[in-house]
């Protein structure tokens, strides 16, 4: 490709928004452009990357025996309802409707599609397990997009689904896609970890994430040195050591506390631990539901486990005038006496205290020596606590915390929606048995974006090879005609032996804009024609990662580059 | 892939109405299944096929000079109420709203995307021109969907677009284009006849479909035998000979009829010539307009011709009731004191007849010697009429009726989106000037029905090599184990010989049932190895186009269906 030619050029000036490394590279490079928040073009550039991506992941799911295929992208409405997933994903679902007043999801994930798919066959213990995975557009109406390819409301999405026969059939896919998807991710250059993960709306029992660590991710997870477990924070479990159980219950009682609203407050006041208060959190969910978040004071509320126990699928917190409204009191919300309307979801931690202070539901009001059961009931109980750095695990191995991007996932689906949909295939004996499902995505605007991400300097972008697209950026210098004739020849010859090159052959530029563009750009081997070169008896080969060049015969170019 | 593992199984039952040689083996073979009317899922089967199709014109599109890139599926809808297009697309288009309110067209095609692209460069005619291209999936809410591939509401679809300095610049492309499209089809097994055609919601001046010609095609269109003239029935012109032009006009009465409501009752009734009646369609739009079509007696309204003079984009019959409620009558309508409201459509072929007959808009009573202008002022005169076979064109050349599927075209966009989207390129003087366009489609989906149109039997597909899931379909026969290791070798061999095999393995399945499969299937070669065949010295080959087989040697199999 002649730069001259390439459609989307690279660009010096960058909005201060693009604050990401990916977000910022592969729009001054010319790769991406944004339509509106989250909905991203592709430009010839970023093209070439984004098919070699695809091109790795399906050789890889090939050799694995997966089969590829597709489903439309709007599936019919009815399928949706029948999992109950119109419910369950609720506002990130986007949903149209045709002329003849049909309804269809615009497809986030497939498992309905694919289930209906397979309803079609009859399937028999014969056909089983089989495993079929597509390359699709995907939509998810996220509240917030995030700059760049990181996270798209519209994105391209490996999804594959695995049908068998039992749980052990399933087991031997689940452990050999996790071999697979290190791989993939390990021939597109990314260190991913294993880390068990929240299902979201997914459904089923449990499943992985593979992340990679990346200072920028909002995936936040929890793992031991050793190796021996890592899990995101929103399922992270720990350890919660028993404080004062054994102390006497004393008798509650109320007392005069003019203090400010914030635990530290109720602290200083009482002259007692922070572990030792009741920490009160109101929330509302996309049902209007009082949800009342309590735990020990030390320790925080993970949303997503409350969102898992309380069932919940969107959470906000309540407004002062909403606490007001309940008869309760920013700053003195105590589930002691609190309005019956109000779900009360503890966390397990408080049977780790007795004794416990917090608020009254009244201003400046406080309790002392409350105590679980005998002064309030929770509606829900459970773990909806947020893992930190230093806890311990339930086998008693320190925490480390840990930060990175999720680029692919992998997620045991059970019965879940073969109960649901009602999908059978025929054992040996002849029975209708429901299929045991797994399910797998890799999400490919992502793991671009994660590759640029850890693949980049202060000048752009430094492709690994297997997604650079091209191999080599020739760059002719000067304004003489001869050195760009040569250039040419060269180019043409690149070609001809196979090698992916992009050609600066514009004349009007003066050197140091075209080295700028080749750093920015950042192909693997930049080789430039020029003078100084030819004098020196061929063209001048660096790579982008390397600070040393060196004179390469052009005779031998080809072979240099095809060989590294 | 081995048949046993493949996912998408042959099957012999069939519904009734699956008619169309494409939806139905292409069902029955395992290659596609409906999802709802007009939405596919494509098995892995079929999957390949997809891929290869797509794969010849992407190197087809880059060999010319065009560039892959992407845009996202959902556009922004003020883009398309830049164009109006909200407007003329009408019912075909899909609308979402997000959770934001933001309102966002399921993309149909994207020229307001690809202007919108374009608008953020700073283009300089140095820039100019360029062609994107980009493989997406595409929406139409169609009234009807066919069964099959032939005719879908969501569907993939190479769409280019270019961009030029001026006129000059885009019919160079255009030209070249109408080349890259031919070839692009010959690859593919496609021969295709280019027909001026309607441009529809698309805009600009001129464009031109692809067909294939084909019994169940729904492009109709005009041709000349000498090849000089092919247009789509839409647009097809033809000479509209005078008939009693010279006649004195006489004196307009109104005459008692009781006759039928047919034109021919019209000509039994006052022994008059056809094109001497005026025949009248009212039909309403899709803004509850009353629009009269009225033509000459021997010709039909074109509804597309009638759409484009009345800017209508939806047309129906209106009923007897409306045309009751409008003080007319069903059968003996009239342009003559016909309500003010009704906009009247004439077709140019009124200006050949004089002293015309038809209804009075009373039941029962006719009027003789009607004549435009002095009975009847039209709204609207031009072209409404459609062409037939054994009219003549403008240079008076015979035409032929031809039917085909329309696979691929290609419009002239000029200024239409670069005006309405205020686009401008600097030209070489500093200016701002407008681009002029083209764009340049082709329906992949269609493309495969169409293949499979033209090359089936009665026993199933006949795949063109280039367009074939797999080269070879290799059977092993019998219930000995010994031919099934030799088969499985034989497999293995053709595999690292890069041939792309589909080997049936089933050893519970009869040799009737796996070559009926076979030919269902329609890979270009079969293979057979048989207690009979190593007996013989070899495999049985035979080509699914052929009768006869032969016996090749198992070491020579591999350099024989490579050498084919």
């Amino acid at each position: 490709m002649k730069y001259s030619k390439l459609f989307g050029r690279t660009t010096k000036t960058v909005s201060s928004d693009l604050k990401l490394a990916s977000n910022k590279y592969l729009y001054q490079a010319g790769f991406i452009r944004e339509s509106v928040a989250g909905r991203y073009y592709y430009l010839p550039l970023g093209m070439i990357v984004r098919d070699k991506v695809v091109k790795i992941i399906e050789e890889e799911m090939d050799k694995s025996g997966a089969q590829k295929m597709l489903a439309p992208v709007l599936h019919p409405l009815e399928l949706w309802e029948k999992t109950n997933r119109t419910e369950s994903v609720s506002f990130e679902l986007m949903k149209v409707k045709d002329r003849n007043g049909s309804e269809f999801a615009l497809g986030g994930t497939a498992e309905e599609m694919m289930v209906d798919l397979a309803q079609k066959f009859n399937i028999s213990y014969n056909d089983l397990p089989f495993h079929i995975y597509q390359f699709s557009t995907k939509f998810r109406d996220e509240l917030r997009a995030r700059g760049g390819l990181l996270r798209l409301r519209e994105f391209l999405m490996k999804d594959g689904y695995s049908f068998h026969a039992d749980e052990e059939d399933f087991k031997k896919e689940y452990e050999k896609m996790k071999k697979v998807y290190s791989d993939i991710f390990k021939r597109l250059g990314l260190v991913t970890l294993m880390v068990e993960s929240d299902n979201g709306y997914i459904g089923g029992e449990y499943c992985h994430e593979f992340i990679v660590e990346s200072e920028v991710g909002e995936s936040r997870f929890l793992y031991t040195e050793d190796g021996s477990y890592a899990a995101h924070e929103d399922v992270a479990k720990f350890l919660k050591e028993e404080k004062n159980i054994e102390e006497k219950e004393q008798k509650l009682i109320e007392v005069k506390a003019p203090r400010g609203n914030t635990m530290e407050d109720g602290v200083k006041f009482h002259k007692l631990p922070l572990w030792r208060q009741i920490k009160d959190v109101m929330f509302i969910d996309e049902k209007c539901r009082f949800i009342l978040a309590i735990i020990r004071g030390d320790l925080n509320v993970n949303e997503t486990k409350l969102k898992n126990i309380t069932k919940a699928v969107e959470l906000r917190h309540a407004t002062d005038e909403e606490i007001r409204g309940l008869g309760s009191e920013p700053g003195f919300i105590s589930p002691v006496g609190i309005d019956k309307k109000v779900i009360v979801a503890a966390d397990d931690s408080l049977r780790t205290i007795k004794n416990a202070y917090g608020g009254s539901n009244k201003k400046d009001v406080d309790l002392l020596n409350i105590n679980i059961d005998r002064d309030y009931k929770p509606s829900l109980e459970g773990d909806i606590a947020m893992a930190e750095q230093g806890f311990k695990n339930e086998q008693g191995k320190e925490l480390l915390a840990g930060k990175g991007i999720e680029v692919g996932n992998i997620f045991q689906l059970g019965y879940h929606y073969s109960e649901k949909m009602k999908a059978f295939f025929t054992d040996k004996n002849g029975k209708e048995k429901l299929y045991y499902m797994g399910c797998y995505g890799i999400g490919i605007d992502r793991t671009i974006a994660t590759i640029v991400e850890k693949y980049n300097d202060d000048n752009g972008i430094v492709w690994p090879e297997v997604a650079a697209p091209f191999k080599a950026h020739l760059i002719a210098l000067g304004k003489d005609e001869k050195i760009y004739k040569q250039a040419e020849k060269i180019y043409e010859d690149l070609l001809k032996q196979g090698i992916e090159v992009l050609y600066d052959d514009r004349v009007d530029v003066m050197a140091g804009e075209k080295f700028a563009d080749a750093d920015l750009i950042g192909l693997p081997w930049r080789v430039v024609v020029s003078e100084k070169s030819l004098k020196a008896g061929g063209v001048e080969v660096k790579r982008r990662d390397s600070k040393k060049s060196e004179i390469v015969g052009i005779k031998n170019l080809g072979e240099y580059l095809n060989l590294k």
